[in-house]
């Protein structure tokens, strides 16, 4: 689809920071006319639907100063620069929730907010989780609520808007997907 | 979950876009320690599930600059200041896509990426489209190319990353889920 393409005429530096930078880009668009883009650099992150043996999901409250409030997630993590996402998603895994597994299986991988940002959420599922004798340590500036939920209390958490994250409103749609192709 | 909050204690404004703005907080944590947090401000979007009495879902291929390529997404768009979402969510199913209805039913709400920004997506569907004669006029900085597909070539431009985003991939799940349902 070349007949789309937007080409960058100028591309300044906002702001480079510890997660985010931002870049104001000029670009030629495709009937000649120029226009500006606002561009979010991040890193990309994982996110991990984490299925207890007991078919409880993992899932952490935590504060999320952007939002001013406190909502509950799946156990999620931005990526370490040139860290393959597995790797990350075990690791936000055992940090966040104590559990850790052998079998994370990549879901599907999708851009949040393509019109503003180029973040890559790479998405997984464990159902052979196993709790760990000793807890990994959270980074020094997060702090979570681990919770257990059932796949009916989730929905509650949406319907009310505790749940209230796309990656989060995916995960639990698809166990219940999954749950109704049992059937 | 008070326990959990952050508090405010500077808040600068790096940015004022078009679309986004960025500010860079100064926070207390929850165990008196400091730390900084990199906050996009996103005035809200709206997308919707668009789907004609031919059982086709109308999707949009578009260039997102940030990702540097195109991807086919439902038809969607930002809120303008103190519009509400339906309202939204109307104008760009027309403006977009030449089809118009008038049963755009709320279906979901998500934080699109809660870690580093506000966007917050309403997601709307209707399943009572009417062609338009004279179709409705894009953004000026705004080009697009209209699909309408089937469920199963849906899931296929998934596995290839053609659909690549969040509300997209979520939309596509929500059919799959409706028609699991009904069998």
């Amino acid at each position: 689809m070349d007949h789309l393409k937007e080409t960058t005429l100028t591309s300044k530096e906002i702001f480079k920071g510890r997660i985010i930078d931002l870049y104001l880009e000029e670009v030629k668009l495709p009937n000649g006319n120029t226009s500006t883009r606002e561009i979010v650099k991040h890193p990309g992150a994982v996110a991990v639907i984490a299925v207890t043996p007991e078919n409880k999901i993992l899932m952490v409250e935590q504060y999320r100063k952007p939002l001013g409030r406190t909502i509950v997630e799946i156990p999620a993590g931005k990526l370490e620069k040139g860290e393959k996402p597995i790797i990350t998603a075990k690791r936000e895994l055992e940090e966040e929730t104590g559990y850790t597994c052998e079998d994370l299986k990549p879901l599907i991988s999708f851009y949040t907010s393509p019109g503003f940002a180029d973040e890559l959420v790479h998405l997984f599922i464990t159902e052979n989780l196993e709790k760990m004798t000793e807890a990994a340590e959270l980074d020094e500036d997060e702090f979570v609520e681990v919770l257990e939920v059932t796949l009916e209390e989730a929905q509650e958490m949406i319907q009310n808007n505790k749940i209230y994250d796309a990656k989060t409103a995916y995960a639990v749609q698809y166990l219940l997907l999954k749950e109704a192709l049992k059937k």
